[in-house]
């Protein structure tokens, strides 16, 4: 961490404040006198230094990181890809993870006949929301444990592992219990009592960034899951909020090598949220691939035109094939999806 | 609501999608027929209307929005300003409300003693956070229970009633028990199962706006409040999050006026959290104070560089007393801070 | 063009808005009355129709678009795509056009080497800089016509077409004259007497995205150039400014089908600016070919630790040559990149 | 300026780079070993030292600045407040200077009367558009040089000094010739062909913030127009670009703090543009005179609903009269809007 001192601050002031940060933490102090500002080097571990109490003080100009805040997660003391393992399969590895389903359940037929689909064309994981987060109260809220139960009817026909959103505290044991792998999405991403609890399970999280979380804070949420103890961490870009109007949300392709340099983590990608517009799916989803994600996860639905929820978004299983199939040829072309740094 | 067809969509699909707008709700649908476009506008109650499912046709443009989604909020059927009564104040009339407080309750001493002061100057609510949410699992969580303790004690001795920040449900029983008003937090603004529990409950809710959220999303989550029967919501604006580095967030303050008019509940704003610099507080609460907000929630600590949480953003009693001065000569200055909408 | 009163407007003032709005342009007005709002759908041309000055009405809640506001840049009236040939080559057709080369020229031996190594590659235009637009009065400003006189250089070695940035109109003549792609960068995206000069000349233009600019805003500006006569216009993605910090910009590869999708002009894709860091390049340069770009500009640089200008984001030859193996992997691979629209 | 090595660097490539830094620049490198990262502080005058230079080295994680990239409109070597002089008048004194005036020139009655209008009500300068940028090549582009004739006939009979934008280079000589203060418009903060040329004059530069620009993008901005000589700049906040869209930018107010305190330039505010809504020009002009603000510019239109360019953000002189009492009322409160940054 790096202390910037206001231009003219007195040496006494400098000095006292080197004394008072080695006091309050397990770091020392190397103080750097330039032309116009002093700067104060922090040695040490400085995961834990409050820099909101550093930069109260009436010297202090600004407060720097250099050491990045997340440990459990961070690739520098974790060289090596995790491997989530679910059931038969994991999402990390070397194949590609994909997981395919509707926005929400809404009946037995429908979530089967879709988990059939999905799974004939290679989808690996089955998807369908349970539980709705709608910006309206007037929108449909999911069929909610009902869904649950239709979800885990579609396991028992296809053998595809369930995904599905967790909305709060209350329904944790439920979710153990009855799920796969537990999403947590954009909206609850910063809700900390959920993460906090989800930690103390041995569960794989799909965390979905929010969308307006740097990636720095998405890896801040996932060491709040990591340090209760569950590593079973899958990241999830699903698009971000900016200016742009055209599409729902901007899908920021770049968190995905950010993310693989920063973190052990497995990350992918949902184009269907992201862009909110059935056929941009398509392209941004094999630019998904090409990027480097470990997996994808698409809107699928048998009917979209009525659909209880996001049918704009959501791809035809036929569509779906069509593109399982082109993924195929890309990743059998034998380019290169694992990028390293060096400028040879 | 109006949909714009994809140009040249043929004559019979225009008139299905038609007919099975008004068989699935309860609107009329208006055909006109532009030269390149053309659209239909939907009549009547589109609140409930499923633009999703709408946009999923595949000869559907666009849909945009012509109604407020937002009913129970909208000053369009409520025509006069709602106040909230919290004991003997209230927020929403004609005087400004000013909460202040620390970040954070650290101890007896501390609470007391601020309290005290903010009460001299002028202030009539007490803010404390006692569950915090912070971006790293490593940072001060808050003393929670023994918070929301000391937080009584300091409305014992000063008689301010107080403001505190709720994380999960099941704390609802307990805040409603021991708060004054109950505060939801910029990161659960759509934590919409802590909104509809909330809901059930007749306490005020202060409704923070995300930091991502626009205007519109702020009413719709305060209509989750308030769809469950609890009416007595005050909105504030808090920083909004953009490009700019230089402030941690950009306080929004023409939020102010767009929701005095789209909304009759009250609003009031919060500098220190938007900025996130204490010299920063002065001069954004003044300007709050002009752009027409209900009132202020503002940080005060005795002892910022050793607050425990967000000390770089607190000002000390003897600032806050000189701003509250200054406000009150603003006020009384009798210049209008109601805006109506009437170019002479 | 769909004008939506405000509640409770009068008759009276919705009928003399319908007659003046006609009166003023070549468009009918349909007047549909629902329940809280009434709406006016206006019929014919309505580019060229003022909604700021229908906004001004005080009656007038919103006014929303329906029509596109360009014309000549709209695949809606010119059905094919634009292929811009530029001497023996060409943007927009079946192959994939890469642009690559320095950020800026430096010295003959530079330009030439690296011109050479590209070209090896199977880069088909030569990129450089000769006037660079710097955040800093006190960075490098470029070689300017020194800088052009070394691209004509390279061009003769190695029969690679240039590309450069112009940044006045006292220029055009000079660029006309002596390149081959004329570049407006980013921040001229929206100088609109540069583009209102450049429409009366033939040379292609390459018009980049503003950081902040929308696609339909990207659209207009291209609009300004064709009305001028000069219908040879490649647009190009290079990243937009969003919260995000990581990277400088976020390259918003979603732009590549909604552009494909509104126009026939050619979109191609700069990696290296977008993220402004080297070992981001090869991850996104693949992303933005899965995409459906019709081709690449790309920073290379022999020597990047010496480079005059924004060496962090240049890849050294050996770099660019295996990432030119891969693309062509993937492209023969034969999976699609022309997404069309029908969800079958 | 700090440079952060990645974890593990060799010392060796450490002590290269260092040598190199020193080599390139007028500076000496300290070397601070922490646990995991190695750090580099540069102690000189950074201001020309080439960041991106350094990050291009395979062992640099990160550089991050300490010292301002600005000078000459840097507040460090420059204490006092600058006052731009213009003929009798002058903004960045102790008189909040009030430029108001039409968005566009459109005949001589309409500019005369509105100069009077204003003048009358206190304004102290003239805003007219002759130049127009517009995002539509199809929009009204101002009347031009003719428009320049107009403001100066209203020039002549109100006494007020006239204040327009200029668009491109080649009507330098005809601004300084004809103008008080030549405005460079958002879209231009970037053309640095244009600012080094308006370097060159002694005319008062009106400098308006770019939609997405940093608060020290703009202060570069100032830093090119100050280098070429001419120190008579003026800031001007317009609104930024975020994802609200109620508003057509966001008026950044925490601006005007920052901007004070970085700099001494004088700062005015432009509540139309930002709001794009004349009912909000109120309310965000009085927000900005608490604020701190040297001055406002402010849309006034006699009869906007026939306004040629942004009826929907002026306001009409009534309006506009009523605003300046109550400003007048803000001012003579005797409330401070001078802030400084001692947290007692």
């Amino acid at each position: 961490m790096i202390v910037i001192m206001k231009p003219k601050s007195p040496l006494k002031e400098i000095m006292m404040l080197k004394q008072k940060i080695e006091m309050d933490n397990d770091v020392s102090v190397n103080v750097i006198q330039g032309k116009e500002y002093c700067v104060l080097g922090l040695i040490g571990d400085t995961t834990t230094v409050d820099a909101g109490k550093i930069r109260a003080n009436e010297f202090v100009e600004n407060v720097k990181k250099v050491q990045q805040p997340y440990k459990l997660s961070n690739r520098l003391f974790h060289p090596d890809n995790t491997v989530v393992k679910i059931k038969d399969g994991s999402i990390g590895g070397d194949e590609l993870a994909v997981i395919a389903g509707p926005c929400s359940v809404e009946s037995e037929e429908q979530i089967v006949s879709i988990a059939k689909d999905v799974k004939k064309s290679g989808a690996k994981f089955l998807r369908g929301g349970a539980f709705k987060p709608r910006t309206s109260p007037y929108s449909f809220q999911g069929l909610r444990v009902r869904g649950l139960e239709l979800l885990k009817i579609a396991r028992e026909e296809t053998g595809l592992p369930i995904v599905t959103e967790i909305m709060s505290t209350d329904m944790i044991d439920r979710f153990v219990e009855d799920v796969d792998i537990i999403q947590v999405g954009a909206r609850n991403m910063q809700n900390f009592e959920l993460l906090k609890q989800l930690g103390k399970t041995k569960k794989p999280i799909l965390l979905k960034r929010g969308i307006s979380a740097t990636i720095e804070e998405l890896l801040m949420s996932a060491e709040y899951i990591m340090s209760g103890g569950n590593e079973n961490v899958i990241l999830c870009e699903r698009g971000i909020r900016t200016f742009e109007t055209y599409t729902r949300n901007t899908l920021d392709l770049s968190a995905v090598p950010v993310i693989k340099k920063l973190s052990h983590l497995p990350v992918i990608v949902d184009p269907s949220h992201a862009a909110g517009i059935w056929w941009m799916v398509e392209p941004l989803a094999k630019a998904a691939v090409a990027v480097g994600a470990d997996g994808l996860m698409i809107e699928v639905h048998n009917d979209p035109v009525n659909a209880k929820c996001d049918g704009q978004q959501s791809i035809k299983p036929k569509v779906f094939q069509k593109l399982m199939k082109d993924i195929d040829k890309m990743i059998n072309a034998g380019m290169s999806r694992e990028y390293d740094v060096v400028n040879i």
